[in-house]
């Protein structure tokens, strides 16, 4: 039985894909196939079909417009001011991800154009509220990064410290003193030697360090401080 | 031009208030005067107007339906399981808050029979899946804690530390060592004192704290960990 009667806005996702390779942070944008905004770049995204959950809808237009199957994304924030959308009303309940570029190149599908991942600091000017919803997604991956780990789907299995310290940098978008990092880490206990060295490189090789799962995960849950 | 042709979910906001006086913590629930779950009791909500943003949807139908009309929400969720309307598809943007019980006594309206607070450890059977969305209210505000502070607009504008210790083990649901507690506040710059003494006792009066509103602000935003 339809329970309310009166008009409904349209109901929408949109997914906001971070990508991080060694020098930068970049988000993921589809050209615009299709009015309004045509030929702008946007954020993947799309209407929710009445039969799927609001996770399944976001992984399903990420998929379809960008080729990523294998994204976990999270909820982010429902966008629902009324004009946001020169149509008619549709609200937005927003996604995000932090991927590692690598092994991650999008091919457009369904009704974008085209996708590609940009440098956050060279942008093209974006469709809708999308540059608004950027924003939130990366405030809040910011404010994350300094109560949970990062760090475990984006670098190899044994990485060096140098190579953890850019990932902080990339993310918070920050130089960091390295003596301070190397302290922090200390404090935490979920980076531990291997007792490995860097190979491939043939002196000063530095030492590999892997996270402890268990550790991660528990800190995952509860939390800390990574004051910065 | 209505561009989505397809069936649409109902879109709705559901608001989880909690309370806080000396003892526990509460939620704000309303006895639901029609069906479905008629006579249980539920959050306060209900279904967005086409031309009203969700944040004032959700202030209005907490007005509407308890009297509360100073409660400052914040988005928390949005809950879009397929099944968790038994009438149809109802995707609901939850809303969340903290506020002093003293001053805050709910008056039922609309189609709400009745309206109470109830200690989050003595809950009836609760409608819809709202005891879920309760419990990821329940993470938030824990989580909240640790890393903002809180208590601005829920303390008397001078404070002792014993009450700011009372409304973090309320809040947090756990007792806290006294020790640990005020070296933590040690630290942290935003609780600073009057140089005045409690009133109303006789003996063994305790100092008087204020918040510093700036730094307060600065740590709003900032973030800080509060590792209890």
């Amino acid at each position: 039985m339809a329970t309310y009667k009166y008009e409904r806005p349209a109901l929408a996702v949109d997914c906001v894909v971070f990508g991080r390779d060694e020098k930068a942070l970049k988000v993921l944008l589809i050209k615009r196939g299709l009015p309004p905004f045509k030929d702008m770049w946007a954020l993947p995204g799309g209407f929710v079909r009445i039969d799927e959950s609001l996770d399944a809808a976001a992984r399903r237009e990420l998929k379809e417009e960008t080729g990523f199957a294998d994204v976990f994304l999270e909820q982010l924030y429902t966008f629902g001011a009324v004009d946001r959308d020169p149509r008619e009303r549709v609200v937005s309940v927003a996604y995000y991800a932090l991927v590692n570029l690598q092994g991650h190149q999008p091919k457009a599908a369904s009704d974008a154009a085209e996708a590609d991942w940009f440098a956050l600091d060279a942008l093209p000017k974006l469709a809708f509220d999308h540059k608004e919803i950027l924003r939130v997604a990366r405030e809040r991956l910011r404010a994350k990064v300094r109560y949970q780990p990062i760090g475990f789907e984006l670098l190899p299995e044994k990485f060096s410290l140098s190579a953890l310290q850019r990932l902080y940098e990339t993310v918070l978008d920050t130089s960091l003193d390295k003596r301070n990092f190397r302290k922090k880490l200390g404090e935490m206990d979920f980076v531990v030697a291997t007792g490995e060295l860097e190979s491939g490189v043939t002196h000063r090789r530095a030492q590999l360090f892997r996270f402890d799962e268990k550790k991660y995960q528990a800190l995952m849950k509860r939390g800390f401080n990574f004051e910065l």
